[in-house]
């Protein structure tokens, strides 16, 4: 049996149910989307448009046939007989609690994926008949493009569930992530916002505009970003002897004020000690110059990508080949 | 006169300061390096066999004649001369006070280029006889590839001196980053302060894993941060009313426990206004359709990359396409 549901429901046409609902045709999954707002199409087209024109580009391999989709009249006539029901609505509880009291009435088995960034899945189910089947399933925008979807149950999930949506998600083409803790807005949200917030008082402060603060992104922390993570990348900076030395030395720097996020965890000698012994389980036999090879060749791969569309830091490579090329004819 | 210096001098031969060094002989200008620790050597070497692989797969124009270059035994010998001073030494206001001392008994006119990520430019020209040509550029690991050089001026700095430095790290193959306003950390340290305290938050209270936080990062937010950052990111969201729509929907999450950084700015009128505009003069005319376009030619040629060294997010595609391929020769 394959792990793709045959039909899914999407409930919610935003640019999140939208990007969804093109990932899930474009693997030959039957959609029914239900949108109570009648202008809800006119976001599905140009999102659909968009998928397609990134997968014919980006997969090199035959792509499946095309699933079908079509909009509804209710929520009821969406979920008949789906195996997958994506939740989209808006991040109101009483929103999604009606939603998920019409889904029960009309479907008994399907497993509910809540797209919320925010709430716990243990909240969302609370009132629920069968809040077993009930998960979050938060993906990031691009839908049909970012890898990353954060898998987590809450208290009520039937393990059994989560199983099923982690290899569903891999057969879409996913990175499911599975988060064995519940917290409000899980662990990528965390991140994100920590930063946006920084850049909020940045901007607030009028120490820098939208324009720098995004060009000290995307010229730098970014584009290691894309391929390791902050503490793999704080690993390699430790040199040979990797994260104990890093947190040593860079240690002290938590209890200055930069950031305002100035509520640090202490660096016990037990932390430290867990984020040392994760970060090598993590790197998986690779030593430090590996890491750095392997880091290299991703920066030098990416900085090549971003060249041939000529965006932001390819666009600042291709100026400074162009000027060497000048100064050769010059000579 | 070219934008280059005839001759550098590295004090610090540290990662930074060997990042430095690759930078600048790779763009044919001689070096003079300093570092009172005898077993420098050993740093340097593999940082510049890594910079020549890694130049040598992305650059596609003929490249500059390497520039000498060659351990001094002394600050004064490798300052002599050079136009272009680089302060990579440890992050301590006495050890950097007592090499400026040094500089100035034996070079006169050089530009002096703190690497320091944390110390603003003023704190650093105190007791200085010449403060005038002290900025600070702070560089990201590693040198060699990232664009990214904060330029930051203090109290006493000339001006002239932060236009030749801009012209300087251009030529240099980078993207200088001007900073108008001097704080402690500068801009990309702060947002990714904040990042790395949240995520020591999120280890500390066993939330997840230094592996799932790394993932989290590289396989959603980090691919979109490599070529837009957080603000662009987010008007793209705002669809077509842009940044205010997205700052009026998701402004209220600001006042929720996300994050531990909660002492946030308050979401003024004219904060939003100030947040707009500079988010529309960002995006110069495009339209959030056409900036749309671009993330997603972006991240396609970025997964493309990724695939192609097997690495993370290419990883999952590869991964992805290799069971779709199956799928059709089982058909």
């Amino acid at each position: 049996m394959s792990a793709l549901p045959a039909k899914a429901a999407i409930l919610g046409a935003g640019v999140i149910g939208s990007g969804w609902l093109a990932r899930l045709i474009d693997n030959g999954v039957e959609c029914a989307v239900f949108d109570p707002d009648p202008g809800a199409g006119s976001t599905i087209a140009p999102v659909l448009e968009n998928a397609e024109r990134a997968a014919a580009e980006l997969i090199d391999v035959p792509r499946p046939r095309k699933g079908a989709w079509s909009l509804t009249g209710s929520v009821a006539d969406a979920v008949a007989g789906a195996d997958l029901i994506v939740e989209a609505v808006p991040e109101r509880l009483d929103v999604k609690r009606a939603v998920y009291r019409e889904i029960e009435s009309a479907n008994a088995d399907g497993i509910i994926a809540s797209s919320t960034s925010g709430f716990r899945p243990s909240v969302l189910q609370e009132g629920m008949s069968h809040p077993e089947r009930l998960i979050v399933a938060h993906p990031f925008n691009p839908v049909y493009l970012l890898p990353l979807v954060e898998v987590v149950g809450g208290k009520a999930t039937d393990p059994a569930a989560i199983e099923r949506a982690m290899a569903l998600y891999t057969a879409l083409g996913m990175k499911p992530l599975h988060l064995k803790v519940e917290i409000d807005a899980f662990v990528a949200d965390r991140l994100m916002e920590a930063l946006w917030r920084e850049a909020l008082w940045l901007v607030n402060d009028g120490v820098a505009t939208t324009e720098e603060i995004d060009d000290a992104i995307r010229y730098g922390c970014g584009l290691r970003w894309a391929q390791m993570g902050t503490f793999q990348t704080f690993q390699i900076a430790g040199g040979e002897r990797g994260m104990r030395h890093f947190m040593e030395q860079f240690g002290p720097a938590l209890a200055w004020p930069w950031t305002k996020l100035t509520d640090v965890p202490d660096l016990t000698p037990d932390l430290i000690d867990r984020i040392a012994e994760q970060s090598d389980a993590q790197a998986d036999g690779r030593t430090p110059r590996d890491l750095e090879r392997i880091r290299d060749a991703n920066l030098v791969a990416i900085l090549k990508a971003l060249r041939a569309t000529g965006w932001g830091a390819g666009e600042t490579l291709a100026g400074y080949e162009a000027r060497l090329r000048e100064t050769t004819i010059g000579d």
